[in-house]
This record gives C-alpha cells, sequence and structure tokens, in this order.
C-alpha cells in the first residue's frame, strides 16, 4: 500500500505521513472472534478517551439498510461518539428485527465494556447479508477486545474490518496546522459494492485537533464527497457504507471555523479521503489497474451521468483490464448516458492523447497509446460541449478475478 | 438455436415454426466482401420485390448515433421502405461526416444494384466504433448481392449480420389468422452491448400480410418494448441498434386496423420478438445462464429501476453465472435502486422460494434452491411494497468469458 504515490492525489505540503499510530487520546484494537473462520481478526474497535470527543458520520443512502447503520444513524448521538466498534464476515443486513436487536446488543455491550453511553458507540458491519448476526461470539470478542486497547492498534483494527481487501487500508498522518501540530489518521475497508455515496466500505477516522460538531460535520460532508462518492468499483451501492470521524481536541490545538487552521485541517483529510478512496478503487475485487474519467462541459446533471456511465460501463472496465485503448467504448458510454442528445459533438482524451473530437475519430499514434495505457493509472477526459460543469470518477477496471469472486461468494 | 422451448415465450397456438424461408415476396442475401478477415460473411441484405411494401423502424436513444442510424432515420421513407442492407464488422460510428458519406454512398449503391430508390433503403452496420467503412469493398459486395438475393437466403443474411454472436438468430413462422395464413420471419444479431431501448442489436423482421403503414407501426412499437427494450447483457446502449419491419401483402391476407387478425399478427410478432430477444440474452457474450427479474408493486419508475439495477448489477449477474442463490445481492440492488427509501419492507423470491419477507431474511431449503439455480433460467420475483406495477428484465450472466471478450476487442 502506498501513498501520495498517484498523480491524481498529491501530498499537501503541510502534511507528513507517519509509520502509524493513532492521534493522541485515541486506542484502537482488532481481534479474531469466530465470525470468520480460520481465526482471521473479524471484530474492532477504536475509542477516544477524552469525554469531549466530537464527530461526524456518513451513511449509505440505500434503500436497504443493515442494523448497524440504522442503529448507528438512530440511537447515537452522532456529534458526540466516544467510540465505533466494526466487524467483519457478516454484514448484518436483511436480518429484520432480530438484527436490529443483536446491532443494539453490541453497541450496548461494547459502552459497557469501555465504560461510556451506548449513544455515544456507533457499529458498523461488513461481509455477508441476510445471516444472523453469531452474537455470542462478538460479544465474547468484545470482552477481550477492552485489555487490548492501545495506541499503536489501528493496525490490527483495520485488518479486522477487512473482508475482500487484498490488504489493510490506513494513513496515519502529521498535520502541521499554523497553530499547532495535530494528528490525523483513518483506517477504511472496501474492495467490492463500491459506488456513489461512496461504498460498501467502511471508514473511521480521528484527529486529536479540537474541533467543534459542525465543523467535523462540515470537513467530513466535503471531503467525502470528494473521496468516497467520487469512486466506483462495480456501480453497486451497499446496505453498510458507514464514514464516522471522532476529534477529540488532545493536541491542544483548537481549530476555529473559517480558519486557516480550519483550511489546513480540510486539506489533509481531503487528501487523506481521496487517497484512501484511490485505495479502494486500485484494490477493487480482482482490480489491475484504476481508470479516472474527467467529464467537463454540458451541467451537472450531464457529467455525473456521463462520467458514472463510462467509469461503470463493463465494456470500458474490460478494456481498461485489457490494456486496450478502445475510445469506442467511451463513446458508446458517454452516448448512452445521455439519450436522445444526439447529435453530440463531445471530445475524448485518453492519456493526454485526443482520439476524438467533435464526435468524430481523430488519426493519433496507437502504439503510443497503447503503451499509454498499459500503466497503473489510466486517465480519460471526456470534454461536453458547453463549459458549464466538471467532475471525475475513478474506477477499477473488470477483470476475471471479479468474476470468480463474486460468482463464488457465499457458497 | 432453439425456439420456444423457454417457459417465457410460449408459442401460440395459431404459430408453426418453419424450417426457414422468407414470406412471399421477399429475398435475401449474405456474402463475405472483406470487411471482416478469413471470408466471414460480413454483407446482407432483405428486399421487398412488392412496390406497395410499408414499413416501420425503431432507433437507439443513445446520444451518440452511428451514421447508419442517422441515414436510415432521416434520409428514407420509413413506412415505405423496399429493401435493407446491413454489414458486420464495422459500426461506422463515430466516424464523423466521412461517415455518413460512406453510409449514404451504400445506401445508394444497394438501391442502385436492385432499382428501387435511396429512400427506400435503410442500412445498419454492427461491429468496431470510430473505424471508417472500407467502402470500395463493401460497393463491391452490393455489387455481387444482387446476383445471390434468394427466397431462401435470410440464413446467410443472417449470417453476415453476426458479430460476438454464437450463432445466426432467425426464424420462419407460419401464423393462421382468421382471414387467412400469412408468414412472418426475422434475422437479428446481439450478444453484448444490450440494454434498454434493445441493443446492439440489428433486427429485420418481414412479413407478406398486408398491413397499413400505421398498423406495422403500431405493432413493431408495442412489440419492441416487449422484447428487445427488456433485455440486457451488460446495462450498454449501443449507438447503432436498429429494427425494421417490413409488410409487403403478398400473401393477399388483408389485416385491418383493430381486427382479430391484427390481434393474433401481433401475439404472433411478440412471441417472435421475444424470443429472439431471449436468445440475444441468451447468447450474450460469455453467457452461461439467463435471468429473470420480475418487479412488482411501488410505481412504474420504481420497478423499472429496481429491475434494471438488479438485471444489471455485476454481483447478481456473476452470482447468476457462479450458480449461487445469493439474494443478498438481490437485497443490495433493490437498495441501491431505491436511495433513501429505508425501511422498505420487500419480498424477494428465487425460482419460487420465498427468500425475503418484508426486508428479512426467511429460512429455507438451501440444497434445493442451490440445484434451482443450477438450470439454464432462473427467475428472480421482486414484490415491493404496494400493488401499482409491474416489469421484467431478461438478463445475461457475467463470465469470465465476457471479461476476456471485451478485454481483448480491437487488439
Amino acid at each position: 500500500m502506498s501513498f501520495f504515490t498517484s498523480r491524481w492525489v498529491p501530498k499537501p505540503d503541510h502534511v507528513e505521513l507517519l509509520d502509524g499510530g493513532l492521534p493522541r487520546g485515541f486506542r484502537a484494537a482488532g481481534l479474531a472472534c469466530g465470525i470468520k473462520a480460520d481465526g482471521v481478526k473479524d471484530l474492532g474497535m477504536v475509542l477516544s478517551d477524552v469525554p469531549e470527543t466530537v464527530s461526524a458520520a456518513r451513511f449509505t443512502r440505500s434503500g436497504v439498510l443493515a442494523a448497524p447503520v440504522l442503529v448507528s444513524r438512530d440511537r447515537t448521538e452522532l456529534h458526540a461518539l466516544r467510540a465505533v466498534v466494526a466487524n467483519s464476515g457478516n454484514a448484518n443486513a436483511a436480518t429484520g428485527s432480530q438484527g436490529l436487536d443483536d446491532a443494539v446488543a453490541t453497541q450496548a455491550a461494547a459502552a459497557a465494556a469501555v465504560g461510556v453511553e451506548p449513544a455515544q458507540v456507533a457499529v458498523g458491519s461488513t461481509g455477508v447479508i441476510g445471516v444472523p448476526l453469531p452474537l455470542d461470539r462478538l460479544l465474547g470478542g468484545l470482552e477481550a477486545l477492552r485489555g487490548e486497547l492501545r495506541a499503536d492498534g489501528e493496525e490490527d483494527f483495520a485488518e479486522a474490518i477487512r473482508t475482500t481487501d487484498k490488504h489493510a487500508k490506513r494513513a496515519s498522518l502529521l498535520v502541521r496546522l499554523p497553530s499547532g501540530d495535530v494528528r490525523l489518521s483513518a483506517q477504511c475497508k472496501g474492495a467490492g459494492m463500491i459506488q456513489p455515496n461512496f461504498a460498501t466500505m467502511l471508514c473511521f477516522v480521528q484527529t486529536d485537533a479540537e474541533l467543534e460538531a459542525e465543523t467535523a460535520d462540515l470537513l467530513l460532508g466535503v471531503t467525502v464527497k470528494r473521496s468516497f462518492d467520487r469512486i466506483s468499483v462495480d456501480g453497486q451501492l451497499s446496505t453498510n457504507d458507514t464514514v464516522v470521524l471522532m476529534a477529540n481536541g488532545a493536541s491542544g490545538v483548537k481549530v476555529e471555523p473559517m480558519s486557516e487552521d480550519e483550511l489546513k485541517l480540510g486539506e489533509a483529510l481531503d487528501a487523506l479521503l481521496r487517497q484512501l478512496a484511490l485505495l479502494i478503487a486500485a484494490d477493487g475485487e480482482g482490480a489491475k489497474r484504476i481508470g479516472r474519467v474527467v467529464v467537463t462541459g454540458g451541467d451537472m446533471r450531464q457529467v455525473e451521468a456521463v462520467a458514472r456511465s463510462v467509469a461503470n460501463s463493463p465494456l470500458v472496465k474490460a478494456a481498461l483490464h485489457g490494456g486496450d485503448p478502445n475510445w469506442g467504448r467511451i463513446a458508446q458510454a458517454v452516448g448512452g448516458a445521455l439519450l436522445d442528445a444526439a447529435p453530440l459533438p463531445f471530445d475524448v482524451a485518453i492519456e493526454g492523447v485526443q482520439v476524438l473530437s467533435a464526435g468524430e475519430g481523430l488519426r493519433f499514434d496507437q502504439e503510443a497509446l497503447n503503451a499509454a495505457v498499459t500503466g497503473d493509472e489510466v486517465e480519460y477526459v471526456v470534454a461536453l460541449p458547453g463549459d458549464g460543469a466538471e467532475t471525475e470518477v475513478f474506477f477499477s477496471d473488470l477483470s476475471h478475478e471479479y468474476v470468480t469472486i463474486n460468482a463464488e461468494y457465499t457458497t
């Protein structure tokens, strides 16, 4: 896992990448409680030791919400969370009233284990849908977790929330604000069922900056829109997506609204979440390389529709996988997104090579383009007529391994 | 290729499946003109010998329209076509003004070859996007085609319009109308880039019934909506989709508007196009089995969104491919289609086995269900709350072969 090596997410100058560790006043742990087979870690917790911790959260917009999302959204003080508890191996989704009871019991047991109120604990689950949570094992695991919480436990935590992720996804940053240094860390998971409004993804973010709850909510809202909301592995929206930011002020550095501190912290959070989002797309189930489609012109509805259409096109994704600069697939995806819009004089460039101008294919150096699309990252720019809007989506390719993984997921 | 063997498309009692042959007064041919390599057939024509032939057509709604679609739509007498000419191996799409000139030249040469007006000839192309049509070869082929036209030439024609289709798709029917017997035949192609408003598909239909042009248009419109508009291989809308119906009256059987004859002919056309649509889905690139999702309840917008979401979900499609009754994928696709609709008490049944009730997973005979989803056809029924609407979509699974085919399409 490499951070800030993509041309698409440069590291801000005031940010330093650390080897690991949580911001002051946070502890985390992860362990195997037996939800997954073979002693693989499947349960984790992050706790802030500071009573005044503020928080913010975002959830999936799916019409089918998993029990932990309902509990976290409706039965917590979302702006004053002290802890998050998350499991992998079971999504606790489509599990009805039993599932809700299980999520509530998990929340209560986690709260009791670390001495906070249940409403201060958010719960997250990821894994198979429609299977009851093995609550006994989970509760036993929570009991054991309490003794494992450590200031450098985020690696175990990140490990415990993985599903088909090839590797754990986490980062610890030192952020030099005008008013002083703060720490920022995040752990996330996601490799499939990834699409707008983020993904089958869980992401937990911590900072020891002192924020007002409104500032935390503002910063998280803006940065999620620019990160997890702009990636797609397979165009699939999950029932379980959850992002939680906790800020505990343990650094003593206060970030005032509308200050330069807020701006710089926002830039750091933005880079962190965009990088994690990129890692999710790059780790898309079976993915070999990652694409970025930038769409300009038209209006917001049009650029969004075109960007999603290109990013989710199995034809575009298969061509990306094959290292095939098949711009006809791009043109087809553009047309499919804008019904009855013909004639549509749009331009397409792939890795800076103009291949289509005003809807008409151009002559270009085929060999150079062939070579350009075999790298780890391929950029497509679609310019619609007009100059009203712009957006981007990062996306995975479509591989044999994706089919293998998802043809045999439960059985 | 088997016709009328699916439970989803029963053969009407008044319809008889013939071995082949065109309705009276039609001739067709197909040959290799050199667009494709290796002497594979790539150019074909269907001609009605009756000057009074009426016709109707439907085209893709893509915002990116191929030249042959623009020419057929804008430069013909769509209700009085005498001939269709179609090539495979090159879509003549995103080819700009040269592409338009080439399509017009093709139309003119075909018209001259068989002695009709250019405006009486529709053109269709399918294949790679963005490559200029090899017009010389095509014009040479048209010259040769004239001598090849035969009453049983529809097999060669169907062969000539194939791209990645595993087999040619065509049928010849005898239809017993109250006023007398008529013949009905169709040739079509399509195996990928198949989604609403039909598909990367070309379909040419002929009958020797005598119809008013308005009747032909009405019948084609209704039956296309129930067939090619209800299938999806990969959710991709093509730049080239074209369906043309020609009726030449050579049987002497007149089908009056609002008559029992019209109803019966409509039923036959409906069965024919639904069967061909099903063959396209079953022949989806790499497809092993075919799914049908039926969505009831809610309103038309909701059932359409849910049916498309399920049919186009790569997770659902991969599970279908793997013979995996993973209903969690269905639940996730339903939720992804209906943002912010939670709680959503919907039911799901797979092959008649109820697996989800009011959003909650049920206990069921897992072994029986596992066995049920390994057949050639798998049916999913999603019941949304309410009883306002109903729709269906037929879809292919997602296979390794799809990835292979589309990762290496042009190169």
